[in-house]
């Protein structure tokens, strides 16, 4: 009987401790490996010369705040460029969306929250670079 | 004694099941909220009038077959525009390569293997954009 029941406890935590590593395992794989492609949308801002501090930050807090407005955007992350190669055309600023499929970008572009940010960043770009690809590995 | 069996089984499967929860939280937060700064390289081509579909192909494949050669590229995907907002400045491939830090891209840029890289893509691109940012959200 307490064999018995040993063999139960230990039958009982293995089958949990392996339910755990395989739940580990998938999450863990999914930045790197996942299968599941994604649509990014790349922009890029170069902004006129005399353009303020305040006026590219307003920017900057513009298009973060799209995420929070519109939500089919799934993932969303920025950064001005720091590349030392000198092939940035003076573009300083990169923000990267993430949208599931062309339907949730195109959900994004028309809507109100994203073209009030385009009449807050219009005046100030001199130049704007888009691209939007299927992810591949 | 029954009972006392029945108690331990159940706090045994209570704690591997917490630490199972727990160990999937962590992963699976991982992509989307990890305060973890990432250094994004992005690389967009435009290729030549006439380059073709073999050479686009081959630039392709070699851009693709960095990460293998280069253990310091944490992550790669890239994938060719679908934009339809025509701001894409003729650029037609966007490369999105990540390293951990500085250091990581430092080593990469000299690389052997990007540097024959290069050689094999200069020939056909007319225009070239690199811009590096860390991550922020």
């Amino acid at each position: 009987m307490r064999q018995t029941i040993g063999t139960a406890i230990l039958s009982a935590l293995i089958a949990v401790a392996t339910m755990s590593l395989m739940t580990s395992d998938q999450t863990s794989a999914q930045p790197k490996d996942a299968p599941r492609k994604m649509l990014r949308h790349v922009v890029l801002f170069k902004f006129k010369e005399g353009t303020t501090k305040e006026q590219v930050q307003a920017v900057e807090t513009g298009f973060r705040s799209l995420p929070g407005k519109i939500d089919t955007i799934r993932d969303f992350e920025w950064g001005t460029d720091i590349s030392p190669e000198g092939k940035s055309k003076g573009f300083t600023h990169c923000f990267f969306v993430t949208f599931a499929d062309e339907k949730g970008r195109d959900a994004y572009l028309p809507h109100a929250a994203h073209q009030d940010f385009v009449k807050l960043v219009g005046p100030h770009v001199e130049d704007v670079c888009v691209v939007d690809y299927w992810t591949q590995k």
